[in-house]
């Protein structure tokens, strides 16, 4: 039986990572679970799962937890310092990492220091400090096992290969709601039409990037740490059913596919259970129908952010973190109204552009590279704000 | 560097394994070479390889290949023994079985029991005789390698995992020239339409099997004996463009393709350096066009062939053998313009339905088998025939 925490519980993979330790009952013991502010679900996982230990927020997120249900004998803490605490829980051999943002950061880190495998879905983990997460893994011989379709997929095709043996990693784009939409009419693209993406259904930050293609971007970052692949060996290739969800081209010219249904419990339950496979309770391929699975190359025209996360990638150091700093200032800014679609892309430029990328040696190099990009950010985006005013 | 030798040596796979041979100098020597009558393409495989024996069908072809070729200091063989000893040839690790037909059987069972590694391009020894040389690979601890893109496929996307994790295996096949041809009119199809192929260039009896999809159907046979999973869980899938060459569906509900270009050195160059993977001179996957995979489920009505093979390995024993032969048998008389293209699937179920089917627990069994249904299928043939005179 495998001691697993939570970090992000009650989030979309926090709960449907349940939903697969609820088909395996005798394989794992939920020994830990961090949340943020949604009480009521937490609540209710603290009930049903009594980990020993579980965190929230701050105080006053305890107190509503309090008022729900009985912690007697759970151990209850807040903060970073609490998520750290579940993140490093003595009876847990792997720590799902699905908390979203930086907030994710230290948490993880410090699982992977304490030997913990970690099944990672929090995407800002690696982009911001991939090449940190991955040399405390190595050094303490944790395993590091992604959470999502597409680095779920390379790894499946990776699955003991060596390095030297990989011509190119493949990612997988379905190319977004705007994959066929005219160049010259990006800037008039609203809230909701970037928001109904044609084939995941994910929070709104998430949604966005997949419009920008930005999330494909970060996915190379994630991809070039995960795999020690350099960026100039990671492709993308969009791909509008989301059937096929990332390939890996050998050197003798062989490229192999993971193919699966758009559903998440395929990614988790597969970090969850690595090396074996396990039975699974959710339908598989439905091959008995006719299907048109179509292939293309991205266009870096329209979709500009793409070659940003490259150029980030290309600089090192706190490049990438600044990228995504910068990034998640201007989807929130095109969310609220504040900025067109295309000014997403222009946002990151000008802070790419604006913010040096030293080393970044230290989880606090990352995280003051973090804050430092975004409060450009907020100061490009009020000179693009002002400047639009006035023309 | 690898002693090989080569079984069919001057056939479309023997060609194409030297070629691969020749891209990687410093890994292979070739120590000996089998082939039947084309003693042209021999002598010169002889001169440039200078392999320590060399076999051709008979004393005829002997002396043909002598008055070209100087073979001092090279054992020169003949017949089935004498392809017995190329293939049991001391300096060898490893046979490339591409001899077609069932000329290649026995010299392939004895390089197992000898204990090289084979890499199997002759379809006949599995389809015939599976169950029978995955034994003798086993108790001699002897690799079985497919040259063949459909298990090649399979074998890549199975590596290393156990017959118990995958659910199962998705044979993908091109459809052949008569996939979009109603059905009604197949009667009517001609010799040359059935030999237009339209995703591979191979030799006319494969390419009617093809057309027929009993090409598809031999490949479910061998897969079952290669990876030991039973008929009920191998699937044909038609993929017109010939780019996934099989895939492999896991208990999780994961499926894993194998994608490359339409190049036999792909599936060879596999068998050779596996387990390592080694750099290709051929060109990759070009991802950087449009390109639409389809994928469909087998009409079974119109081609019959299919599900004849599944219900020759249902039967077991010798039913398999007894369908390659009566096959072979109908393949050739339709070449001949003897009969229509739909009697090829008549004569073999008249065959199947005659023939019994004992367990075959030798190579003599099943080459008994594999006699008596040459000599029935003839009998078919010719009742059809004069049925076909009388009406």
């Amino acid at each position: 039986m495998k001691g697993l925490t939570l970090l992000g519980s009650t989030g979309s993979i926090g709960t449907n990572v349940l939903r697969v330790v609820d088909a395996f009952p005798d394989r794992f013991r939920v020994v830990g679970l961090a949340a943020g502010r949604n009480v009521e679900r937490l609540a209710e996982q603290v009930a049903r799962y009594q980990p020993a230990v579980v965190s929230v927020a701050d105080e006053k997120a305890l107190d509503q937890l309090r008022g729900r249900v009985d912690l007697t004998g759970v151990r209850a803490v807040v903060g970073e310092a609490g998520m750290v605490e579940v993140a490093t829980q003595a009876e847990a051999t792997m720590v799902v990492a699905a908390a979203v943002g930086a907030v994710g950061l230290v948490p993880t880190y410090r699982a992977l220091e304490s030997g913990k495998d970690v099944a990672l879905a929090n995407k800002e983990t690696l982009v911001m400090a991939g090449e940190l997460m991955l040399a405390r893994a190595e050094k303490s011989s944790a395993r590091l096992l992604p959470i999502d379709s597409e680095h779920c997929a390379l790894h499946q095709c990776l699955d003991g290969r060596r390095p030297d043996e990989v011509r190119r990693l493949l990612l997988t784009a379905s190319g977004g709601p705007f994959r066929g939409r005219p160049g010259e009419t990006f800037g008039r693209i609203t809230r909701e039409e970037a928001l109904a993406h044609p084939t995941w259904r994910m929070g709104p930050k998430i949604t966005i990037d997949s419009a920008t293609m930005m999330n494909k971007g970060l996915e190379v970052i994630e991809a070039r740490w995960l795999f020690g692949i350099p960026a100039e060996r990671i492709e993308v290739i969009i791909h509008p059913q989301s059937i096929i969800h990332s390939m890996v081209e050998f050197v003798d010219g062989t490229v192999l596919a993971q193919v699966s249904v758009t559903d998440m419990r395929v990614p988790i339950q597969y970090a969850l259970s690595h090396p074996e496979r396990w039975g699974a309770a959710i339908p598989g391929m439905d091959f008995s129908q006719a299907m048109r699975l179509e292939l293309e190359p991205p266009d870096h025209e329209r979709f500009p952010c793409l070659g940003l996360a490259y150029r980030a990638l290309e600089t090192g150091g706190t490049a990438p973190a600044t990228l995504n700093a910068a990034n998640e200032v201007a989807v929130a800014a095109f969310l609220d109204g504040k900025i067109p679609f295309t000014a997403i892309a222009d946002t990151i430029q000008g802070v790419l552009e604006a913010e040096p990328a030293p080393l970044g040696r230290s989880l606090e190099d990352v995280i003051d590279a973090d804050r430092r990009a975004r409060e450009r950010a907020r100061e490009v985006l009020a000179r693009q704000v002002t400047a639009r005013a006035l023309s």
